[in-house]
């Protein structure tokens, strides 16, 4: 059979910053296994979108591994940064928290300390305003803005911060949400200017574009 | 030629409350004038959705007629009825403003009194604290919150009312704003219950179900 | 771990008139008792899209539960309110009677007498006729008019009586209807005004509607 | 340049008996001149989606032309066919008048009589009775049911009629009516079964549908 | 409970000529032979969309059924008319089979004779070169024609035959079928004239809608 | 101001064999004529999506460039390659023959030999016959099959041939046809293997797909 | 029972080149053992989108099977074609490969030998760096490019290579994925010209493509 | 006529930043510069989505006002910060300048200096070798990439440098790409991490994030 290899990626860290992960969906558990034991000779590794038997698998396979069950991530080999920053995490309501804790693990991973800010949708305001406090008192600190639903809470927060707003809908919602595309579409139809929005329910991502920017402008 | 005649439905106002409208989209001069004239042997006529053109005809037909060139709005024959009533239309733009227009006429011609608060969206959130001051100082009066883009107003004045919202999203915005689209999913999936949603830019029926509204429970 | 502490909006209900309820959808046994038992602290509290094992959880850790086992939904702790008034809710076809009992349930909450009329619809015109003379015979009554498939019914009711009525599309069919877009689209489109529209299934968010308004004009 | 000469099909009459029709949309007027021509030679000719300058060039090209100007049709050489039955054509409003009109044109050119009953929409159902008693006093007679909007003319006509009811959704309306789709969508859907549906705006296809049937199972 | 009986509407097959089906989608055993013995008091009932296990329960609870297990239905009571006529049911492929089943019982149902003639898409054209021939040379008969994928048999049908062409589009397919969304479009936009089409999946209501056309034009 | 400059990208054609080409959409006369200039310093060019004003425009700059008006494509400074081959375009209908010449011309560039055969959509089916006999006579041509409405003419023609089919939808329809959608899903979903698609309307990509498959196969 | 016989079209291969193909999906383990059966009268077979369970079943009917697990593929009776050519099979990701494999089982059943290229995506471009290599140096290759998610893979390699690509989009992805639908529109809005595109996740559909790409123009 | 006066935002600079901006879209003269006017008073204004008869206006209302034509932008009253950064704006092809452009004079308004990279799409990959190179030396500066059709160069720019990248899709293109439809879902689906997504179109809103980013992690 003629064939070339699969090899890794592992110069990609060196790269663009941010070394090669694993996405766990429609993955068996011995090509999981290879995937990170492939990639874990040159650096760590974080796996995303772990389903709970997944999460069991690699536990059992990689004692040292940092699991995060609710979000469905595991970081093996130890964090991929250091001491880069701070960044909190918002959800609109509690089912968000999956995807909330996806973008903690990778903040983790990258180095940057989450701050879970839980269930602080638009249908109770008040209950945001310790979160915008705390993001005027540190305006070094970064934001995640996670909501399903219509949506709207990113537009919410962007209005009474400073710092750049990082999106992310939610496939959380029933009917006329589509799987997300109702919360997808608010957000980049916001009238905030300062927010940008990565795919429906990829906390990874956003995490991604969190720790790009830390390393860019906070190095100049 | 076999034909049934076309006969305008007068009865209408009797049955429903609400009496027959004109809509003038791709009305003729001449048809638009034969059916306000067959609808005003019966009663006073609203008509909506006149382009510059066609409120000009009207106007000269219809020496009586109140225009609401905004709005695109005619009303010949005095208002349907009388005393019912205060209603807010709160807009999230000023390019929402025509559809807020629309709605004020609408409500006066069924004897409510609109009260404008247009320009209140959710990029300057203070903006429409006096608005729910106003709201909560007066339990007994009506809102309809109008947005385009993410159509995210409604969510936040009704978590801060006890009035029912009727909520218009509008085909105000570009890019995947697809004419409307985004606002109206975004309403539908408020996560403030006690939202209710017509089609976009249709002020005339956010108006119509609050005057049925007034009508149904103040009559108690 | 930073964090901040999830917590229930217990004042919500004083802001708007509804308080904080629990949507079942994607919480684990432990955490729906857990949101409960939080709200129970403040107020009574409502339980909307139970699966049939949640309903089970729900009922043999609060004893006193109202349980709707049709309608997934459970009332913990007594209604809301009392003596609000009476709403009839009227289904198209008896595949809506689970978004009609949610409706029902909720209605029951906010202490108004929910007044069911199911299987409707527009195949069977006539069956409808003494639906429309209950609620021409008592103006003050309210009606929620829910369908799937093509959601004609709500243009039906709506052109013969003087209620507003709150439509509820639901995702009641196959083929075409994708998921109750075309029951959504038909509503939203109704050449009747007077006429709004919740989100797809949502027979909650209808009765919070209802009650918002005869709340606010009912108190004229 | 090499090229396969471009030949009407004047055989398909023979076929499948409906001969080759000329659709105007996007011709030159030289082109449809050259079109209507040749087929001539063969057959006499319906041509559909005139513009209003499409229309005086062809009358002034053809001078036996029937034309409908409303309906944007020319009917050149006479009918096709004759004496072959009558049949309604309903609209559920005014504006829905130029696809009727195509549809009544068509059925003329079959030897189809039109009877026409326009502006009966589910918003004055009563308008629509005098309809149904025709119906049903003539079994023999067709149906054609065009509405745009929420499209449920077609429901609530088949379900008082025996006839097969041929449903035109048009692209009357405005916002998420999407051009026809909500209308599309509300006619395939219908809970009343015996209701088959063409595409949006077209009329000519409706009649096309209704001659077959009429040739087919009125010969047996 | 203040409540509105639900009851069948028997009168439904004096007014249009189809009487009352039972659609089995989300149905309990339970209310599924309630709906089923109600109807059977006035007259006989076709159930359709029944899964493998209703098929089951059907056939236990009623002992005289008459069941089709790959259609899905079931004919409780005798057929609802007798001798109307015949209908050749064509298919593209052989997944559309349960669907064209679906047809062939309820065509019994109306006493139409249902002709078999399936996998005769258009990869292999030859195919339905016979079933052309039954139809031209029998004129009087009815036809119904079934594909998924691109949809695009009926097309090839109705460009050979004068039958009117009732189209089903089927779910069958993968990818940009989308759930059979392109069967259908493709289908609303053939350019042969005198198709009309059903909702994905209807084999039902292609056969209401030959059963209406036969008796309207039939008794001429 | 800062700026990299804007420069063509003269050494694609050897890198790919299909030299850089000038769409003409948004482009300002001006623009057009530097794009073309600075791109004939290398190599010959191909112009495609003129307008009307466009075509007027290149003639007028360019003396000895070879206008095809129809198709809205210009060729300057002679073909880019010769002798490649010969390839049937077949339109289903006159309204695709724009983008038939849009191919034609580009086909020419490439040193292939459009051979047009026009007008033959699967309502008139026979008329493709003599096209089958040609494609089965010459086995080395390539062919190109170009339809809007449904879209099933490349399955007709590809169940008949053993050429690679690149199929064309166009935006040719109306109504549910959405801007050529169903012409594309149709192509797409086609059950006769061997087809592929290009964009709505993209003559020119097809011709390049056929291009280069004659310059990689024939080359063996 | 009237029918017409189903009958395999095992004329098919003769006429166009490709013998007809089982589509496993849907299929009972009965109906696909016959279906196989009755072509392998005239023909050898391909089955694909066999699932686990139907792959176990055509192992245990047909010993002498070629079965592809990962691609979901059997082969009957040896391969329909010898030595046609070579073509690689490029795929952006590890979860394209079952599609890859589909295509690679095809091949081989061409006669075609398959080279395959996997994970290879732009996320990581110098891993493509090779197959560009492998593509120049042979260029009577063939080549297949599948991928899912933005679907970018094609772009990037269609503008290195002189090959004309064919383009594979997968379901691969989550969130606004939807189903394949933004790697399907990716590759169809390339700006490289010479690609064209088979279904989403039709490994099959494109290496036909491929095989009569290869006949035709090979043979010249 | 009661009415809220409507007030601007002058206080939104101090808030989150980013002083209020006027979008012309649908705008008349006279309200364009009553908005400015109004703004003025405060702090200094920028305009964007100026017609070219609104750029007119504008410039003869405001002398001092620095117009950017191809941007469709107006600066009135100097820039709102100094020394910000440098920002590289990448786009794939010429016909994405005007969004590039309105990027370019956003990014000005704030300080930061833009640097124009325009016309390097995937279709000449080595043309964006340059960029990279530019990015991978000057760490700390920003970068925006702007592209329609497929939208996947901001994949091929992420994949190589460090920065995070923001990207806008733009609805250059035609066809299959649905107004921008396809650039945006191939960006939000892009399987290179550190890429977030702005709306179809929206130059100024991927400036506003790239300055949010500068200020907030500029300053750590």
């Amino acid at each position: 059979m003629a064939s070339e290899p699969v090899h890794a990626d592992h110069q990609r860290g060196k790269r663009n910053g941010i070394p090669e992960a694993v996405l766990a969906i429609n993955k068996s558990d011995e090509n999981l296994v290879k995937a990170v034991t492939k990639l874990l000779e040159h650096h760590s590794v974080i796996v995303t979108k772990l389903t709970e038997a997944q999460v069991r698998h690699i536990k059992s396979e990689f004692k040292e591994a940092i699991m995060n069950t609710q979000g469905g991530t595991a970081i093996i080999g130890g964090p991929w940064d250091h001491d880069v920053g701070r960044c909190t995490i918002v959800t609109a309501g509690t089912s968000d928290i999956p995807i909330a804790e996806e973008a903690a693990s990778t903040l983790e991973y990258f180095g940057i300390e989450p701050v879970r800010a839980y269930d602080k949708g638009v249908a109770g305001l008040h209950r945001s305003t310790s979160i915008v406090e705390m993001l005027n008192a540190d305006p070094g600190m970064g934001v995640i803005v996670i909501a399903g639903m219509e949506g709207a809470l990113p537009s919410h927060i962007a209005t009474q911060v400073k710092q750049p707003v990082i999106a992310v809908p939610t496939s959380v919602g029933y009917g006329s949400n589509f799987e997300g595309l109702s919360a997808l579409l608010g957000m980049l139809n916001s009238c905030v200017p300062g927010i940008s929005v990565v795919n429906i329910d990829n906390g990874f991502g956003a995490a991604c574009a969190v720790y790009r920017a830390m390393k860019t402008y906070g190095s100049v």
